[in-house]
């Protein structure tokens, strides 16, 4: 997808949320558990309640690797329901030496047809450029996370200009592609450091996730973060696909959805 | 596995030779292109050839993702050949928040039986320590790569105390398991690092890539890294594995292993 056509779905919708599909066997409603696929049909009915109230839709990997060949079987079937406007996100945070960064793009970008895929800045711009390489395809960098080991490193002070990891890793990336083809992730539990992150990238989009579960702000989010292309994909997951865990949970997870879309509009305006 | 009998694996066969199973389809023999699984039949074959030459293989989950669900069959089906004294290494760098993690952590432990995992340590404590509650089961973290990117951010120096980062990604990284169930990734292109690496982690065993393809020396890998436990591991993927694309493949994967087993053997004399 371009950005051209994201800013249209976002100013069409209304709505710059991403909804993360962390579907976890254990915690889907019991009715479903006798179906074929229970994670396809779940994500299948959370998708069909929700899809225009959203921009995006975020796969968290770890949940389909850890049921092996079923679960890429689920994410596979998942892809081949999420509508074409909605920009999907492989959350799968990869990053690895050239040849092998490549398969790892061909796996999301071929294979599963994804837009983007999240990629971990360890290992430098070898690990990433491959990544870039593909027409209208995503790169969305971690710089500053929203977990409290987000301190460990990614805050760390370096010594050779006083820049924080995170912003050496935003300020070294920022022209590895454009803000055509590349995002970072920033949480949302950082709100405050959101104001900085725009002077080192002012056109970038940044995908927000720590909103709801974790505790981050949407309005602090929007305050220090929105740009006049919006610039934001703010993601929620467990707090929309389990606001119910019984029959109605797709329609809950509808209203969970619309809540911070009502939100959102506002703050479009 | 455990270290000790990862030791005693080392010091029967005298090696301690990981053979990675970077397999892509498109550069295996052409004679196995009609196998029901080519990429399964030619990691059997490679496996059955090298087995009492190495002490460990590593498949890069890359390769196998990048065949979607048929990847996955190929690679739970290669792990079902692996001999069960063989330490087996999930080449994934994954990382993530907690209960992310914890799904990643039963993917590779649970799901496909890997004794251990890659994992990259920019987002912290809390997205490594959930690999590390498994009995016997080991997190590999990425500290010093062997890639030219290497130098983007793992080198940096930091302000407080000097350290670059890999320095005190080992530093803060080295206290979160022990040496009975963690180990560091560092490049054979990094030797001369080796020793600085030993005074801060003197104990764990390095699996160390980089050596043939990349252009690693084996003797610097065992001058600067080798301690009274062996405490290495070094890789060798696409040197071994595609020694030959003919039919003498698997023979020819023998030889080029058995070479370096046998220098391998003169370094633990």
């Amino acid at each position: 997808m371009t950005r051209k056509a994201l800013i249209e779905q976002i100013r069409q919708k209304k709505s710059f949320l991403c909804i993360g599909l962390d579907t976890d066997i254990s915690q889907i409603p019991a009715h479903l558990k006798d179906h074929e696929d229970p994670v396809f049909e779940f994500n299948r009915q959370i998708i069909e309640a929700t899809s225009d109230l959203c921009v995006a839709y975020k796969p968290n990997l770890a949940f389909y690797e850890a049921e092996g060949v079923n679960g890429w079987q689920s994410l596979t079937k998942t892809m081949g329901v999420v509508p074409d406007n909605i920009f999907t996100i492989a959350d799968a945070k990869r990053g690895d030496i050239g040849n092998t960064s490549t398969r790892y793009a061909k796996a999301f970008y071929e294979q599963m047809a994804f837009d983007s895929v999240t990629v971990a800045p360890y290992m430098g711009a070898d690990s990433v450029l491959p990544f870039l390489v593909f027409d209208n395809k995503w790169v969305i960098l971690l710089a500053l996370t929203s977990n409290p080991g987000s301190s460990d490193f990614q805050r760390l002070q370096l010594h050779d200009d006083g820049d924080k990891l995170y912003q050496k890793v935003l300020k070294e990336s920022r022209y590895w592609g454009t803000p055509e083809n590349m995002m970072y992730v920033v949480g949302a539990t950082q709100a405050e450091a959101l104001s900085d992150i725009r002077t080192i990238v002012p056109d970038h989009f940044l995908l927000v996730p720590g909103v709801g579960a974790q505790g981050g702000s949407l309005k602090e989010v929007v305050k220090y973060g929105m740009t006049e292309d919006v610039g934001l994909l703010v993601n929620a997951s467990r707090s929309i696909i389990y606001a119910s865990h019984e029959k109605d949970f797709a329609e809950a997870s509808r209203q969970a959805a619309l809540k911070i879309q009502q939100e959102m509009s506002n703050y479009l305006q």
